[in-house]
């Protein structure tokens, strides 16, 4: 059985696991342990500038946090239609952002363009009977797998600096963005305001992190995570998965093969694919029958819609299942 | 150096980590594991009542989500002037409740009594213009280390029935409680409607469980902690903890080890105690010299005020220590 | 200069201004005085069934409440993704909902049917991670001057009922709408379970009605009302509004007026008509110039996009105005 | 019958009828007419100092408008803990803050003093665990009928500004306030942040003003005050009667007569007051029976608890009434 259903049930990195163990040890509770004081610096570090970092458990919760520094309840965030905070969140960013509105915004590839953008909120009438828009979300990469390239990052960010809205990005899979963009971290955030910088589907257990690259904000994001009961009292066992994932690039080093794997399906399928390959997802068309013949030889994996699949690999999948599953395809 | 500050960082038990380590082989995201599956069972069995149970990373969520089924936005909820919901969760329950009001009781020890709570709530005119009590929360053991007896509860539940008020059960230290008074699940719980089961303070990581004992209101809870961020996708690791704890009763016998820890030191300094010892913390009048003499020793915990100390024991406190503790201040 | 912007801004009809006057003897304060108290009973006598009905002062706060009643923090309202509430109340949904979220249906003449809504909700997955519809919000008449029969209210009630979901009317025009079905309110408000009913556009100054075809419901508004800071203390002078409007059907009275008018304008641009005119609004496709005309001789009015213009007509509109609009358009 | 209830019921002055009426000329809808169009200057001329000021229906909407301003979700605005907004706002300031908490100060006559506070605040730890104070909220006059003066209001404001705190003030019965002080606007409201302007006690229908003192926060207030449906259509009629209680000082006048008749009470009763008379309440002590006595001669009344009465005085109080009571109570 080769499992491509998703990364996000993946085991937890061995080294992961070892970091935990070691900050088993008692320190201070909550985020007052030496793990969690490393973050700002260790974040900002690698993003080469000032930023603040704080784990928390989900990506949820760290894309509506972020998105709290931006939007008033009465504003709204221009996101995706597809996007997981409108589509996959059970309704979050409603209750964080106490009642704010996503605003719904079509783009090829489940991305967003300034031009996309402009076209929805210009008919917006700037008054107090229409939501305004106080904030734009990306993310990187997107629901199809797909990458904002450092150019579109820039353009997103002139567009939203313009127009006087923040620019965060849901970076559940960021890794491997970065990791297709070249593997700098800098890059495949580009000039955003905030990032939901994954690990959970890349190895880690249980925390991911809030990065705001304005610091004065990480105050908010603090009261309201402690707010939003996000704020465990054993943080170090977070910032332990956090810091390991960041030791010697692990972050990278995982995604890296997961998409290496990606790319060893993709070049099995290329005709078939419905988006191109840019991280760890495969939008498949396969008939009914392709499906179920994959099955049948022990491939898992979620169907997208009624004649396509979705692959997605992880850490810890397995070259030779990725290769074998390229082969099938490509025989069908 | 021996640390009596509190429970909330001591490292995760050995059984803990084990469990958490075989549940590494992927499986079915959030709450849909074999793991998770399993708690409903296993906690309508130790309370001997249809229970639904679900994990949750703090309790501060597990409190404000429970409380969610019971009170509306425009109500309000008895607790203690005391109490953790108070004081200590950064509003959380405004959050949760969406602006509901905590109504602030008095009562020695933290607890609360029918009396205390009629002599709050019948002044409330019954008229739109107040807010009206839809809830009661309580706390076992309480934040003075006070636990609730099979009688107290009782006579609390037929009180918030006859008023038509929710019962919810705080149970941060539960294990702690249900070790003092006997060692039942049941017995300690009586008969509220929900309980936050605390296992992070007695050995777990990351693991409540949210315990409703009306079934039918699973639902509410299981939208609202998608919509909270708090669904882990790993959720596999979270059950984990928790059946870790409730094989062979793990979670008393830590509770135990600590109460006895807590007995232990309550022997040097009965004359000095604020409260009696019925869980595994201590409130210890104790001067500003001698708290110093104690820290030169190598003691560490809170202040509590000008004139006292706070001491907490835990599932890893060693037995010498406390008993060193306990002569010490003897000998003061 | 003949004015056809909007009815919203018409002014008060004597009858109201009498009866607000003759409400000048003090009473008791908020809802506690003897008009409020007639209310229940003279909109359930108008409606043929149990109702409690309960002023405030805008549309906005009406739907709000209502649906407040029948979705809950968490779920989503279905609405035509050109609905008022979604489009023009600022959010207010977003607020009175604590986040709950507005599920868009498209629809022709901003109307929904079973079989829209169908489309909509069927694809949305029965888990936590998607947030499930609760409640259908319609407009009678609809925003585009549309109004739904009897056998359309049957069959989205039905449709309503076997979903398990509620079923709120906006009728900020539907004096308008039940004008044009034949005068009965009853038959134009159909099986829904709320209705905010319209007085402002139609010659009240500040009271349209929440009502409740499920009286139980009557506490939640109310303490919600209050909540919202729209519990007026002179509350009399709305509740006079409101009956004055019922006495001797003024009510109906001034809508059949302003359709009479707008059918007036309609008999001179039938081809021109983008909707057919159902209640007191014409959609017509006019050019800029034929616009620019219009103008020039002295008409009011909103353009509608690049090519068309709304016009309204209200409960003083004078006759000769609407005629000579209706003739000039022709004449273009 | 002479009425003591309250000035809350009370009739509507007939200048501000005569001014609702002479707009009843369509104008723009909402706030866009001309009448509405005043108010910024008008009000900012009786202040002396720039102002934005905007209607809204009810003191509850008002005061959560302008707390909306300076205070976060999870941050708590301190009041006294008799405050209105506290006892009598059915937890709308929940609701409009989101979740935001009050905090509750003692204080002589309902008064909060920078002492009070400072007791108040000073234990909250630095730290997320618990909620920080974001705003002050005082009445002038208070809920005793009590006065702020100048000096007082000075001291509370350098208090507030050392604390980075905004400073709000309750005006339902500024008028009261104003016309005891000395008959200067600005000296009553003092350096306040924003101030609830009321009207509707003294004379109008259904009008107060949010006054806020930078006016860079009006856009939020009326973004906010639409969210919660609170922007009226037919605004000019809100207006109307604010600029009617301006002109002339009819605001003054009325208040000073309602003054003046609560000081005939009072003159009749001095060793009876449980406060000092600064306004238009008198709160006496008067035994059950005493209170049946005045009754049985016509005078209505609101008990206040077992042993005392309030007393309110209107605009419309005839002095002939008062200076009656102001006898019996004197000869019981």
């Amino acid at each position: 059985m080769s499992k491509f259903l998703s990364d996000n049930a993946a085991p937890v990195h061995p080294k992961v696991w070892e970091a935990m163990r070691a900050a088993d040890e008692a320190d201070n509770p909550y985020d007052g342990d030496a793990l969690s004081s490393e973050l700002d610096a260790r974040v900002t570090d690698l993003f080469g500038r000032d930023c603040a970092a704080m784990w928390v458990a989900t990506g949820t919760a760290a894309n509506c946090l972020a998105l709290a520094t931006m939007c008033q309840p009465h504003g709204g965030v221009v996101c995706h239609e597809e996007a997981h905070i409108e589509v996959d969140e059970g309704g979050a960013p409603g209750f964080y952002l106490h009642g704010a509105k996503l605003m719904l915004c079509s783009g090829e590839g489940a991305k967003l363009t300034p031009d996309g953008i402009t076209a929805l909120i210009d008919p917006i009438r700037d008054d107090v009977h229409q939501v305004q828009p106080h904030a734009i979300a990306i993310t990187q990469a997107s629901e199809y797998g797909r990458t904002y390239s450092a150019d579109e990052l820039e353009a997103l960010s002139d567009f939203a600096k313009s127009r006087g809205l923040g620019l965060h990005m849901d970076g559940a899979r960021f890794a491997n963005a970065a990791a297709f963009l070249g593997g700098s971290a800098k890059g495949a955030a580009g000039p955003v305001d905030s990032l939901a910088f994954g690990f959970i589907k890349n190895g880690a257990m249980s925390a991911e992190a809030v990065v705001l690259f304005d610091p004065q904000q990480a105050d908010l994001v603090k009261y309201r995570r402690k707010r939003a009961g996000h704020l465990q009292c054993k943080g170090r066992y977070l910032a332990a998965q956090i810091l390991a994932m960041l030791d010697d690039d692990l972050w990278l080093a995982n995604a890296r093969h997961a998409n290496a794997a990606a790319q060893d399906i993709a070049s099995g399928c290329a005709e078939r694919l419905m988006h191109p390959v840019e991280a760890n997802e495969l939008f498949v068309r396969l008939s009914a029958a392709e499906r179920e013949a994959l099955r049948a030889q022990g491939f898992e994996f979620y169907d997208w819609g009624a004649d396509a699949a979705r692959f997605v690999t992880a850490w810890n999948t397995r070259a030779e299942d990725a290769s074998a599953l390229g082969k099938v395809i490509a025989s069908l």
